[in-house]
């Protein structure tokens, strides 16, 4: 079982390259990078719980269909508190740029009680678990519930993924700062980016290219004693456009990958990163080898570009087949 | 110039009969009790200003557009705070009954301050002023800040118009009663219910029939000093099957008139009383007479129901049609 | 074969019940008088060719495809002019009538000179021919060309059907009722109403039920040398709520019939006679009593207002079904 | 646990009210009578396990995406075998009847074999277990497997609820009424209707009105050793209009009771009788009075009419507040 | 005249780039590779006759009547048998491929008997004759039927063109090889790529470059006595980015073209092989030189690219505009 | 006050990548050069009105509605003549061409009369007058209410604007050369391309490259006593795909600019030079540099390509950041 931890919002946006000014209507589907994740990795057969805080009504409900459509646990779900955070995303096209709207102040996640969570109880059968910067950003019990969880994990011995995911709207460098580096202290995998690590993490590398990225994350684990690190790579040509591909690095065998890199053309670019955790904890579970593991995990989040919405619908057949055999070409399957 | 003030929302409801459950896109519109109003009379071909506080993002950009699209000014609306309101609208169908959940709280306007109105400069041309219950009823400084404003139009003569509108999610009766006692006072025209008379006002009658209503209208005429007072009447024989119609008492002539009853197949039910406050409004600008007016605003009552959201989209013609020649008969316009 | 002549429109209509205003797009069908009744007599397994006129572009050439999905001939459309006619629809609801807007000045059809049609060479193997009184109010020419096609009939002794149709939009009751008079001289078929047959016709009744209806087809017959008269009859509750029903005539046996009355919730009212018409024509054709026919011709009426689109889109078992064992059930067909 | 035991189908409609023929894109949803049952059951709040057999596809895979989003277990439906069935549902309207055409030869389920349901384990955990007369239908090996079920059933004590659904393109009276027979034998409650009560069960009544309900039932009681019958009612006044009801007999007691009887306008007339039967699992499970349970049976049925799909969507409230407190009005909740 | 004769399927697929597990609804078309060659060249202004089996329902109605639509003689189709095939079609992005799932078996064409078919009857007024591959593989008496038209065929002088269209999923090499080996013999042109010509064809070549081409070509020419030769090739550089071109080879003269390279963004890939068929067929019948010839085909095929469905949707001019004066612009028309 | 005059039309459109053969619906917006510009620039927070001549009819109206939701005055806007001007919109794909169709013969602008338009008091409050090529060619009256305006321009003082937007369906180089030559006679600013500037205005140049443009740029300010003048460069590499930019020249200081290239993936081509208008009046009322005038407006251009419809849908912020700070790369905005 891999638990996941965080908020997951309705996300609404306008069909097509319609700017928000323009629609009538809004496509809806619901997303949170933890259960991002765990969607993502239930899709590939994985047993998956999400855990938070959702309102009572018929919204909440509607979102807790939508988690169980995909085989994900939801019985560790709290009910209770007002509302549920909403974020406006429109898709931009061509030299526009997508815009998101947050408009999750207030929300039941948000307000949050330690006791609303008996992580002994939750964790009872979990792998692994999973949260990213976002969770502990949202409020201001979130940093205390979210070490509550950890304590657990690691009393019961349970590795721990997390993505640093830093939202510079939710909260600030000097706050995220010490608060990230509490909580990633001990973890299994660490993900994040060269500019996140600087900002937040206080690491940065001289060296240049690949021996750069390979500093970095032998920095962060040493410095956070962390297990591994994954550092993602996105160039973004245009909002249609993308070049994306990882690193990794293994504290205890000092070895380093680099993924495969992917021109994408972009469906929906959300949760690109959080298809990357799912394929690096499916990849780490099955005791895979650090060059097997970064290619699934970036072609998990290749693919994800290609999917409405902000979960990565796919098996992993539909994972491994591009990332061990793609020679540049994409045939029709029938 | 006719001033509305008070919050509109965005509205996402399912497509056609759809259960939230079971939608993937929302249709939206924007819709607020004193803006419908206000676009029903701009509809009209009357000059309207729709005043409020709305948040600085595309969102609130695109409710602003909508406003403009019907001709109303809304150079006075306040931009700032943190978000729009929402509300989500299950429509109902047959024995469904139709269902609303509101997620308001925090909105910009419900945290408006009273200096955010300059009511001199806002009232300066106004010839009419429109409010509903429900703007005193979403914040604590709401009931001042309309106070400042009718303390304006008493001070420049302007009539004012008032939909007692009770909301029972928003306030109790112990604290909205004494608020809209308060705030109906000296109103030109006062629309309710025989519900809300008597649980909000105090006011009923032992009297049974028509003689009951026109009883209930005359206290609260004597009461709360107002000039004139309008019952509406609801059956609501199924989700999309109801009968309509509505009372007015004149304080000054004693006389009471009563409209027509329309049965009405429902298309969207929501904005029926608004577009009769319109009605209203607009027969009282041109001095038409009890009986006119109240036929007039009873058949932009009923013919709202025909349409899709919030707003009577009608042209005078089209409500004067209704409203002066109906015969049970419904004939193509060609 | 029967051959239907008139004009044909890109019809547009905001989906569901949304006003004009509120479109962001417009369903399309394509209708006319004529093309409706040829299209239903192909659905009911006829031969049917489509004459008329239409412009070399995109919309006319995917008009053709519509009229030939349906397995019309149109072989003998002339090809030329300027434009096709377009009118809007916004279909009404309940209490709010469905609005008709043209704009078909200048259309190919209705600028057609006479030698665009070669009568002897199009009705050739033609057994029935239909027009309404649509075709020759459209163009200065098209009386002309119409009496052309009339000629060609009665040399070939083809049995000619006519829909009186009349559109006060189009032409004045002073110009279409000398014309009319004149081109349904020696119908085999005349389709009318009361109020037109008093209108155009010059023929009314001091009776009053059922004996007026006989009174006034009689007249008709009698005065214009008509084999049968079909007077139809609506009453419109709603816009979403008729009563249609029909009584027919002939003249030879002095044979009087009614159908039975149907109560139809409404789909799309437009293209409900054209259905009636093309039953008639469908029974004629196969020597039905003249209850049978009328009841066919009513039920296909009924159904047609089911149905969205201009067309009557069912087989004649779909009609024959109601015509013939209505018991006032309708059971799914599984 | 409530195991219900079936085939579901992809079923296939043209938007609104689109004929077949006009539909350039099908809505889908998944319908089968047991599943339906099923999902109304977890929709309130029970825990409900659907078995069947469904090839290995992606179209098999969101299906059963759509049976995990109600919470419905499905870990013991067993993966192989050919095809999903499939069913065209052209939704009538007024006089226009709704159409099913059935594409269900082939299934997987159709083709099962008795050794792919280990029904020890399958029913190892289940507290009530529901098939409908459409489960022995679909194919050879069914009548068999459903036996087999039925021992264990048996064996175990589990309550067995059926619906006869007699389906007469799937097979003839006398091949359903000896199979039928043989499986209703020892029910805990059976849901028929007069007619079918006669044509497979041989069993009818020459009383009339509610006796004549009462002698089949009481009949079918003794002839079968049933616990209780349900019988439904229901008159199709039009594709849009119903009226719909049942009666209840309690072979221990000799009690008989009957609903109040709804007139519904119709949004989806599918699985009406799937939600009466879970309405009617739901109240047995609770232990609730006859009549009480004949009227939350016949609520769940007239509301699922006007819910979308084939499921009833809503919640033991929605349906609660229906049954107990109906006054012949609907209002808004908000 | 030019007949097609083969198996048409409905088409069912998710709404742009969703996929299956993400639909709710279908799109629809109808699709088959003879009809496809048919409907193009009916664009084109050929008359066409389609040939087939079809069921006796609505859907089947609803195919007939898109194939009318275009033009196409429909009166030789057969009506009966069980079915109609079914494809499900989730189009891919970027680097997600292109999924076919069907669903044909059983369908009325593949259960088709040799006596459902007078060939000599069908083929009398035609000038040319179609088939692909697909038809001798989806059922066992389809290689008879087919073989029985040729014969006709050869009877009649008709000549008879053939892409050999391999469908894996359908039959395997060691059946599909000597089948279609005998079935090839005598065409007047034939459609195939390299793959398969090694594949099922027993031929390949040494050389390199275009010289294997052409080898290759005039190998299958040879051997099986064909007049000419076309080689099809793609490059998919991913699922919305595709390279075409085509090779031509006409053994009477020796003479070998190869077309201009198109790189083409996808709209919609199913068909293009089709369009390129339909393309050469027009061209022989207008006896072209080679290399106009494969132009216009290899356009017709770059062309269908861009259109939604299976059917080259474009007229002659669409075609002739990209294959005579392509310069690497494409300028809107207006 | 920025005044644009000329004709806007009801847009009609397949949606997404439809041919008109297939559509069942159409997109609609409203669009024409002079409203594009003006909504344009009102979204850019300008005040705008628009000036024109519409029928007294719902689509009118509903054109009005768009109109005023940018926030343009319409108050000047003369109702009355007998239609509205539709186009329809074939939006290409890949190597397929968009494809406009007009249908705007007899629309009320059309066939105004000089006395509709009172330009003293129209442009009373004026800052900047703007209109292009179309409007003169649409009627024969326009050429001479252009000339009127630009008459009390020139009393006024009030800049005039004009894009030469030659469309070579509605006038000929012989006719429509003249006309031009002298309505743009002392423009503050003209837009034109190299093609028209030699076919309408009888200016070439022998140079190459930039310096060919400057030179006829310069040589049309010297002709024409223009102030400045921008010529537009497009290359078409296919209908998704296309590069934009453009030169200015200044005649005062002799200086010539050229903005950057854009590469645009295409959502809605139409509008863009008039998105190159609006950015140009936009900086021009700022007074703005010359280089920053023409990448603001070539920025505007580019953008537009990215929006739905025929308006540029963006603030000031949107425009600037591509103008200023393009490095090649568009991250998400959150």
């Amino acid at each position: 079982m891999i638990t996941c931890f965080g908020e997951t919002m309705l996300r609404l946006s306008p069909p097509g390259a319609l700017r928000i000014a323009q629609a009538q209507s809004f496509d809806i589907v619901f997303g949170g990078a933890e259960s991002n994740v765990g969607a993502a990795l239930a899709n590939f057969g994985e047993e998956v719980r999400w855990v938070s805080k959702m309102p009572c009504n018929e919204v909440a409900d509607a979102c807790l269909r939508w988690m169980r459509s995909f085989g994900m646990d939801v019985s560790k779900v709290v009910r209770g508190g007002q509302r549920m955070g909403v974020f406006f995303l429109e898709k931009g096209a061509s030299l526009r740029p997508s815009k998101v709207i947050y408009d999750r102040k207030g929300s039941a996640i948000s307000e949050a009680r330690p006791e609303d969570f008996d992580w002994n109880d939750i964790l009872g059968d979990t792998d692994a678990f999973f949260f990213t910067g976002i969770t502990p950003a949202i409020g201001e019990t979130l940093p205390g519930i979210v070490e509550d969880a950890l304590t657990v994990c690691r009393e019961k011995g349970i590795p721990v993924f997390c993505d640093i995911n830093y939202r510079p709207t939710l909260w600030t460098p000097d706050i995220a700062g010490p608060t990230m580096q509490k909580l990633i202290r001990g973890l299994h995998t660490l993900v994040a980016n060269e500019e996140h690590a600087d900002l937040l993490l206080g690491v940065k590398s001289d060296l240049a290219g690949d021996g750069k990225l390979c500093d970095i994350a032998a920095k962060l684990c040493e410095t956070y004693e962390i297990g591994r690190v994954v550092l993602t790579l996105r160039q973004s040509h245009s909002s249609d456009d993308n070049t994306v591909a990882a690193v990794m690095y293994d504290s205890v065998t000092g070895e380093f990958v680099k993924s495969r890199e992917y021109r994408v053309q972009i469906v929906d670019r959300v949760g690109g990163g959080d298809a990357l955790s799912a394929g690096l904890i499916y990849c780490t579970g099955l005791g895979k080898s650090l060059q097997e593991t970064i290619e699934f995990a970036s072609a998990a989040n290749a693919l994800k570009h290609s999917v409405h919405g902000d979960v990565l619908i796919a098996s992993v057949d539909d994972v491994q087949r591009l990332a061990s055999s793609f020679d540049g070409t994409v045939r029709m399957i029938r």
